[in-house]
């Protein structure tokens, strides 16, 4: 049994993560921290939890963290998240971040798309949390770093190409359109319902902050520099991530040979499922699940993604990595 | 021809009487205002008007205002309003309000559920401008009070019956689910896309601002006192009200004579259809029509009313007031 | 450890109840059925299910179901599941029935709704399903009728001040808004999506079958005829029903005092939240918890209910009653 | 003034056009038809013309068609439609034909896709209705085969690099999303509202038959055989398609360069926006109008384009066609 807590837990990933919790018979939710604006009984702040949990939501106290939890999902966003992590694996702590700054191994790169970093130590020693990929060096990590919600649905896309050399390393193509939960809890003009409903709009054209860290991790896997144009979307709906990847064949490959590697290079994998048609982003909405379909088009590699970015991309995923931390079994709390 | 400018153009009532004034053959929109904050070029604040309307939307300027129009529509909320009907009035303009503020006969009653009014010499002169109910005085007036969105539908709903005096006047329900444009364009947490989709909740219980303008307005078209319980609801759609509407018969009356009694009531005017079926909100979207059905259950009235809230509800119903004050056809722009 | 089957497991109801079935410590899912061309893996035929569960859609057997299953949840709709009903119980099964056939204890009322009742002596046995009003019954009954969905939620808000006698038994009236699931899974006309989607109608005025379950009920908990004017509406949103209950009090009570008799009444409820403030469907969504809120405005009872239709009204419910039926801590596979 | 008939009126697009000929001041629409099972008058069968239109549906009488009609738009399905237009031709009327029986020059390319040809003489003279391509060979047509959807979407986003030979002919993406409208009126499973809502999904896979049109007029725009990978995805809303294009530049562009390119191109054109950052497809909905944002990411083209599937994808072009062959203003009634 691990203790847990949630800093940050007062937006969308930390009801996610609450949830789960809540149903994961190894990990006990222990303490729920937020800003001191957004504190309240949980089952205040989120009406879902009215009955199902009787617990505060409030201010960050690191003695109280220290003393009643042994991991902690942190969920705070990019820059203060690396004002927190010291901390807390000073405390002793294990720590799956949420935010971006353990992401991006070249603190440069981080640099350049977000803001100047100021924990490049435990940078060095974090590590990226896609168990589909690192499996092997999650369990002795203290600091997993929470892969973003649309690096985790184009990955799990690419990853057999990129390790098989089926994929032209240039010229890779990353289109995706995300629910709104994706833009977070803050009301935004963009995000009024009456704006939004009924609306879909592309995004951080040729700027989006996920792109770098897709090319990052594509390219370890390649093991050559990868280039990756991402365009992302939103679209009038709560939850999910469709992504339709499109590149060059290395080697002339057939949609039935492309199917066949997916599903071999997956077999194992607990919440890959490699489809024979085209996936529906209901199907993984709520789920921990990535749905694929791998095909060739005109000659092209057409792959589509489908995932919660909730859940398989940020908390259902730090979860399968706590689990992989404490040497549970890996899908307990997430089917 | 009459040269038509709007003030607070800027929000969603604004929009729609720009789309309406474009089309109508005898109304020129010449100049729109708004909050400095919220002004540019109007293809810019609504992309929808993109080479469609090359106007800008600026701060009101009172000169240039005389100036460039005979006829106002105050799209300004309460108590702002009030602020400016009297300048504008004075400056020979005639004026279709949008707000609550001219609404109210009894300044006591407004000043209840609002704030206390500070044009109460205008207020006596301002007619309620649901032409159904008062095209007669509408005409003449200076000032037109625009019904609010709730009451129209609900009052559309009630007027046959409270003028031949065949529903008792306690007793009456009137349950309605409006659409989030009804909350203007201002995001709030409630209204934030993943907040709101998916939802349906009550609001404003007991305590909602349309109930006296509803039970006023029929109290006069019954003759004598008329108590309603309004409960209003929000639902994740854009644009339109359903209002379900309960009451008592005075005298037992069959659904074959209610209907027939509304077909004759209606039978003249050019925005209310009688339905012998249930109607469907989507029907009346983006329209002036409000589409009524009106039946017996169980020896109660029960009246289903659906109207565009933005139109019907506001701007639809803004011009169609302004056709009436200058002898013009009363649909033009509105088929 | 008991083993369940699903007959009619290939609609919406059928889903939900594998979910949570699924999830259920002392539940096992063993057999799953359909009609022939609605059958195939489960995870074909629900593609959320894909490599959650590994078993098939298949045809009724008798026999196979009378080796496989102790307990059968019967998910076919009304006039079929009387068909079946009598020979699942004659093979010793006990059965929760998702249809209307075993809920109105007059058989007359039934067949002026529906159809000749074939299955009157099993009707005379069978046992409403609503916890929070028969608990006590559950545990010996062999055949559970499972509520409606539009019933479960009005009872829920009727319950107390039927059993306290605080309602007038006349003039109750009941305004309810479900999502779309609740028409099944049949695609028609009217829930094609570009016809509902931005869409609220109100539907079987004056004639829902659902009206004599819920007087019926009402009636037994009040101990007296009870008379409610039922009406439902379809909105735009997948799940959920929001009631919007109005009646008259039997004696002078205030907002204040009908808070504190529902809070005394359900204290004990493990599904049922009495709030201080109007609920939100989206806080019901995908759980067995109804949220209540009643109040008075002028005078009236005014008393909202919130849950969310598949799950408290129907799949949800009905392993609630299993749970009672075996023993089992009542909120197992549903917290 | 000219008279117009609509066959095939009693779908999305029939709908569309008879609201933009209500309000078209030199076009009256004079006669309906459709299949006798969906006949009835026009405001039974489209609730949003109650009061509006007061014309019956009916049964295609050739006779009737000849003598009321002048030009007719013809909204039927591709193989259905070539049956009927070489009727209508030879009475003489001009055709806007909706289905795509006349829109792929080359009859082996439409038989490889669709069905057999079987009215080849009037293919060769049919011109293919994009008035910002053809807009000089539209008018003194007789047969306008009005585009596809997302043709139309995709090819105004093309057209300025095609015909200046700035993209390269091979590795176009055009990746787009569609509102559920586009699927036409029939229900279906995919299309119910509780499957398709909260979804997205890709479709048609590298067979869509809008692939082969969209490669035929680009290749006539590029003076050269293009080749590309169209993947058409629906999305959770009503209207609109937006498609986000990917290809190679042929020289080297800047997004400066690519933008004033698309200024000037599109400068002249009534219904062309060329937009400085991306499209809102809420912005076009129910308008004639595409917005478009050409741009260059990582050395790639990358152009957006929104446009309402049913308007400028469907009817509101037919009547922008219409209004070519008769010499009016091409505007009229689509402002």
């Amino acid at each position: 049994m691990v203790r847990v807590a949630i800093i940050g837990a007062s937006g969308y990933t930390g009801l996610e993560a609450i949830e789960i919790l809540l149903r994961h018979p190894q990990a006990e939710l222990t303490y729920l921290t937020a800003l001191p604006e957004e504190c309240g009984p949980a089952a205040e702040v989120f009406g879902q939890l009215r009955g199902r949990l009787d617990m505060p939501i409030e201010p960050l106290d690191m003695n109280k963290l220290a003393e009643k939890a042994e991991a902690v999902l942190c969920c705070l966003p990019h820059k203060v998240s690396m004002g927190f992590v010291p901390k807390l694996l000073a405390a002793g702590l294990k720590v799956v971040d949420f935010s971006a700054d353990y992401r991006l191994r070249d603190a440069a790169v981080y640099e350049k798309y977000y803001v100047p970093h100021t924990d490049k130590e435990n940078l060095a020693h974090a590590v990226y949390g896609l168990p589909e990929m690192n499996r092997k060096q999650i369990p002795s990590a203290r600091l997993i770093a929470n892969p973003g919600c649309f690096p985790t649905g184009a990955l799990l896309a690419l990853l057999p190409v990129l390790r098989e050399g089926l994929i032209q390393p240039k010229g890779i193509i990353v289109n995706a359109v995300t629910g709104v939960s994706g833009g977070g809890k803050n009301p935004s003009p963009v995000f009024h319902f009456p704006a939004m409903n009924e609306n879909l709009l592309p995004y951080g054209v040729g700027t989006h902050r996920h792109m770098p860290e897709m090319e990052q991790v594509a390219s370890d896997a390649a093991g050559k520099p990868v280039e990756i144009l991402f365009q992302p979307h939103v679209g009038p709906f709560d939850r999910g991530i469709l992504s339709s990847v499109y590149g060059e064949p290395a080697k002339a490959v057939t949609s039935a040979q492309l199917l066949e590697l997916y599903r071999s290079f997956y077999q194992n994998e607990p919440f890959v499922q490699v489809l024979s048609k085209p996936p529906a982003l209901k199907h993984v909405a709520k789920s921990n699940y990535c749905h694929l379909f791998p095909t060739v088009v005109k000659g092209r590699l057409v792959i589509f993604s489908a995932i919660d970015n909730l859940i398989k991309g940020a908390s259902g995923q730090a979860i399968q990595n706590l689990n992989l931390l404490y040497g549970f079994e890996e899908t307990l709390g997430l089917k």
